[in-house]
């Protein structure tokens, strides 16, 4: 890059940007479509029981981790976060299946966590794993999958994902030592703690407290912001996206080439600073990790907006931070800096490349802190570094509404307890002013995406509704010993998943609810067709030739399907015992017990259906059954528009 | 103290410490008995739904407090983190019932909190400050209460602590920056962080792994080995306190001998070590809280273990943390801290002392850790204070238990998160070789006490037990009209806390389940006498003349009771309408559910009763109701003794 060259290498830089990019988008719009984005929201989603098709499947994993450092390489202000939590959960994911039999690789004994329950908890101590390779923090890796996460948590799942995370650490230290040696480029500088704010004071004036709770409420405007306008965002690109592919990469391309302008052209705004004289580190330099980059100053300045834009998001990152003795940016290059990664980072999220939001939103916030602490220079003694990690903690706290993890994370980055105090002052502050606007991120985002997230609180008016007003759709019953031709007619036309069982006369006085049973089981019985020819109890051998292990949870796009059935003509008239395979303990409601409980039991124990029982006698046994999609807001609603409205006295 | 004299000095340390045991002892056998012992357990059960009795009471906190600071000062054995916890717990306790009526203290904008929900959030909130301000710790507060104290989580109880324990921090920065000028004694030494175990090495090697691994494996079966102890220690002591105050009081003094006699006499083995040549700090010292203790050594050369038993415990962790090159102690002197500090620990605990359970296992622990870097001196090169940091995160995990927290806690104590991987395997390695032996000893004092505490999970056998085989009793039960006379009956008769109520014909067609009545809430009804005269719906008017807050939880021992009503004779052939006052929406089971799934429902739901239905109809609309009694393995266990050893197939 001679000093007379400007717009080649200008071109140069966008234009390997931009091939950069292209791949990355091109991987994402043609292998893996939901590899795209955070992955955040697709593992809280599928923590919260949302089994969407292909979220952690292992070609979104492989397409997750290429396109992410594609995507890092080509110079979007994108973070690797989000997509570390999203493959730490695939590779968690793919364990619990069992190995994936597709690709060759099954090792027999996982078949222990071929259930539900099992899996989940596998995924959340991969998601604490993500968070804890990312950031190197074993510690808020557990308390992120803790937050943000996981819907449902058991105090073993506490030690186990502690574990994990432990295990990473020492992983991560290992790595780390064998690289000192300088084996591994740019990877294990800095040993476990990444950024180092210098060593703070412990004591605060009262204008100190007043600058931090300005910092922290202003932050939270701009979260709230912030979220607002990655979902108007977001939903623009999601009608672009649709069209197809190579609408996709186009909009890939064309934020690249955004991107490669502003961080390129704006430097050239900026003033030029005489290096210090004391420096350890050599200034100016122009290779591509330095910290004072020369860029177009003379020899002996450096370029403070280039040393920013032109640099790892790492190493601006820890620029920020630097105390004020360390290094110094004029306050314009910082606001310059702020703007461009507030904008930016918006306008970057949602192009179909792995992108997390992590890291913008920490290089905005740190910006904005040393702005802030510029501002309130009169009134304060505390360290810019100081300042700048609390401008990341507050518009994180805005952005994401996350309090503990993020304390955690920040100060395990820092390694400096002594800070504690002030960044959860600055946490709660920010978050509690963003939540007065709007919800977090990750919550407009799982909106967004359409999946039918189940909150932990029932809204209001749900409390006003009865759960037999809202099942909907003809009932599908099954007899305890029902006709072979019957349970294939259902399945074939219904999408249904559980079915209720029904035991009639003769076998007891009055129909009464034997329990509730699972399409995938009835597919395995129908498979080893062990049929009977008149309507009498099956005898104990009818599962002898079905293995325990042909129940367990298949993986994605696995098991016994319809098609897979082997059933002649003569087979239909003939009957099945389904009591064998019944679930004879599934979770009731009576049919007066209002919406919001059964929400709430709903949710608590992660059920997948619902049985509604009448409340009086003489009727028939059950009433319906409520599943996920009963209880989304918009199908309340949707049946009763005016309930929102409406005053209960 | 003069050298000649030592019988008198021995004398006067024996005397002082008997006397402040027994004031100590007399407290707890007086006035409030529940503030003995740690507290930690029963907060542990309140949080789990059990109201025992008197358990966060005013005078328990007036003990808890005045008897903790003696308990401290008589030199027991004992830690103040406990205390602080239920300290903490009561005062939120207090607030959460509106403050204390008795003592003329209340806020009416309180009564918001009076319900069972809000109360135990507002408990597990002030069990976290305990920790917080204990330890000055305050993630490991809201890790504590997470792991630990509660039963139910709720993602907004996860912010809720966070702040409490951030305002904890904050007041206490405060106060020790107003304490740093010297006006408050010891307080404040150290700012927030209380021990420093020296910059630690960043790479291990194999050794160290190997010594590490053992040090976990031997503290998980010494841990193990504690808890047994303490168990039996424990029931033995409750055969004496149950004898009366003065055997109570008798107990403490003579623990208190055995303490002052093992502190005093054991520095007398030790021999005389010179002083470093290079202190900072006087050496020898004669006075009561330096590093260095003369004792019975000419000068110029201290006494290690002098230095050790006779100075406050923390200062005793601070010696044995302290890093190899400040200071060393002989093998034979810290051996004999050990298993001094183990077994008074174990023997301390149980007396009618508030005491703490954290300081005895940490001293015993870091005293161990000290041992072990002595033993494994030949394969290992992490320092000393390092190890000794180890030995008691070791410990406490073999007997608490917990992991994340303790990890946290010892972190945020020593500041530097560089020593998080090693703390992190060394917790995980003695907590699981110690759950193979018994339980937590938190869960074995719970147990002692007959508190009824619901596990997280059900016992294996439950599976197999129907809901219907359990429910016990004769069932009492309301009409949705009922006469007064019979109302009044029923309370007066049973102790029950919660009665169906049936309707029944006319006013429907069959028998039906109408819902749950408090017993709390038919006081306030009764109360009111709004009566009729023929059995009909009551006009909306009936709650009128009543206040809603009137149905709010009322603090221990207020809300009306059965002698305050004021029933006529000829009101009790009177009607009233329980409609109003009833909950349409318990939680119901049908009888067939099994006993397992339905202690989850119970437990997760933080129920008090649960409704029982029968599976066919024609029969009475309810079974019978379940309480938390119904769900103990003992309970169980004593109406189908052989369950345990049955096969299932």
């Amino acid at each position: 890059m001679s000093k007379q060259r400007f717009f080649e290498a200008f071109l140069a830089y966008a234009g390997l940007n931009m091939v950069l990019a292209a791949a990355a988008a091109a991987l994402c719009a043609f292998i893996a479509p939901s590899a795209a984005g955070s992955g955040i929201p697709e593992v809280k989603a599928y923590l919260n029981g949302i089994d969407a098709h292909s979220i952690l499947a292992p070609t979104t994993l492989f397409v997750k981790i290429v396109g992410s450092i594609l995507g890092v390489s080509a110079g979007f202000v994108v973070g690797k976060e989000g997509p570390m939590v999203h493959t730490g959960a695939c590779i968690a994911s793919i364990l619990g299946q069992g190995g994936s039999k597709k690709y060759g690789l099954t090792w027999s004994w996982l078949r222990y966590f071929k259930n539900d329950r099992d899996r989940r908890d596998m995924i959340t101590c991969g998601a604490a794993a993500g968070v804890a390779a990312a950031f190197r923090s074993p510690v808020g890796g557990v308390l992120f999958a803790l937050e943000e996460a996981a819907s449902w948590w058991r105090s073993a799942l506490l030690w186990r994902s502690f574990f994990t995370t432990a295990v990473v650490a020492i992983v991560l230290r290992a790595g780390i030592q064998f690289c000192s040696t300088g084996k591994c480029g740019l990877f294990g500088e800095g040993g476990l703690i990444l950024y180092d704010v210098g060593s703070p004071q412990t004591e605060f004036s009262a204008g100190d407290i007043v600058a931090v709770i300005v910092l922290g409420t202003v932050a939270g405007i701009l979260g709230s912001i912030y979220n607002f306008l990655v979902d108007k965002v977001v939903r623009t690109y999601s009608i672009i996206n649709e069209k197809g592919p190579f609408f996709k990469i186009f909009l890939a391309v064309a934020i690249s080439l955004l991107t490669s302008c502003c961080y390129y052209f704006l430097p050239w705004i900026a003033n030029c600073i005489p290096c210090p004289t004391d420096s350890k580190v050599p200034c100016p330099s122009v290779d591509e990790s330095g910290e004072y980059k020369i860029f177009q100053c003379p020899p002996g300045y450096y370029n403070d907006l280039a040393s920013l834009f032109l640099n790892t998001n790492d190493d601006a990152i820890r620029n920020l931070f630097s105390p004020k003795i360390t290094k110094e940016f004029h306050i314009s290059s910082l606001f310059i800096f702020f703007a461009t990664v507030y904008f930016l980072g918006i306008l970057t999220y949602g192009i179909a490349v792995p992108s997390g939001l992590f890291i913008p939103v920490i290089l905005a916030g740190a910006a904005y802190g040393r702005v802030v602490s510029r501002l309130f220079e009169p009134i304060t003694q505390l360290d810019r570094g100081f300042f700048s990690l609390l401008g990341a903690a507050s518009m994180l706290g805005g952005t994401m509404r996350m309090t503990v993890s993020i304390c955690v994370i920040l100060l395990e980055l820092t390694n400096d307890l002594l800070l504690l105090p002030l960044v959860m002052l600055v946490l709660l502050i920010s978050k509690s002013v963003a939540d007065i606007f709007n919800k977090g991120v990750y919550d407009q985002i799982l909106k967004i995406k359409g999946l039918p997230y189940l909150e932990a609180h029932a809204e209001p008016y749900m409390r006003n509704i009865a759960t037999r007003d809202v099942v909907s759709g003809p009932l599908m019953t099954f007899s305890g010993i029902e006709k072979v031709g019957n349970i294939l007619h259902v399945l074939n036309t219904t999408g249904h998943n559980g079915f209720p069982v029904i035991d009639e006369p003769p076998f007891v006085d009055a129909p009464e609810l034997c329990g509730l049973v699972l399409r995938s089981y009835l597919l395995v019985l129908l498979k080893a067709k062990n049929f009977t020819r008149e309507k009498v109890y099956a005898n104990p051998s009818i599962l002898e030739n079905i293995s325990v292990l042909d129940f367990g949870k298949a993986g994605s796009g696995k098991g016994v399907k319809l098609e897979d059935l082997d059933i002649q003509d003569e087979d239909l008239d003939m009957y099945v015992d389904l009591h064998p395979i019944t679930n004879t303990s599934p979770y009731t409601v009576v049919e007066t017990m209002s919406l919001a409980k059964a929400a709430i039991l709903f949710r608590q124990h992660g059920l997948r259906h619902m049985c509604v029982v009448p409340k009086s006698q003489g009727r028939p046994p059950i009433v319906g059954i409520l599943t996920r999609h009963d209880f989304m807001p918009e199908h309340v609603l949707g049946l009763y528009p005016d309930i929102k409205h409406h005053k209960w006295h």
